[in-house]
């Protein structure tokens, strides 16, 4: 019962947090994103992960999981983004 | 240590969520805001500090007061929004 309320919560909460992802993801376009935020979200989110491993809670596992994954692409793609525009303004700066 | 590690996690991922809660909050505006993602979330965290109490989890019930009481305010700020607009609409209907 405690389980199965945690799987609830947990789906409901990453479900809420997918259409963000799956459009960053989709699109590339990360303006709206903020790397300080989003570098603070993934550690958190790594550490919700170590501490529901050592608690042996599901459904912390799971939620903090696909949300790490989530997470992590998106800040990669921002880090993506703001070094391929460093890289332009270089050659700018060169021609 | 395990409960130190949960504390950490919860002040950063409900620190990363506080930029936007305190945006919407401050200017009012929630253009941006899906009633539909923003119900699911703010029933998910419900469920997550119901689920917290049930485990006895600090780290899980600290985090999703916090950000239960933030998710709250905002949906309720959508919801009176998108009700002003209905009655705007229907008035001018009647003019």
């Amino acid at each position: 019962m405690t389980e199965l309320l945690g799987l609830f919560a947990a789906i409901l909460t990453t479900a809420s947090f997918l259409p963000q992802a799956m459009l960053v993801v989709r699109t590339g376009k990360t303006d709206g994103i903020s790397v300080m935020m989003y570098s603070m979200f993934t550690v958190g989110v790594t550490a919700w992960l170590v501490y529901g491993l050592m608690i042996g809670s599901l459904p912390v596992i799971l939620a903090n999981a696909v949300t790490l994954g989530l997470a992590a692409t998106i800040l990669s793609l921002k880090l993506k983004a703001i070094f391929a525009e460093r890289t332009r303004a270089s050659v700018a700066l060169l021609n």
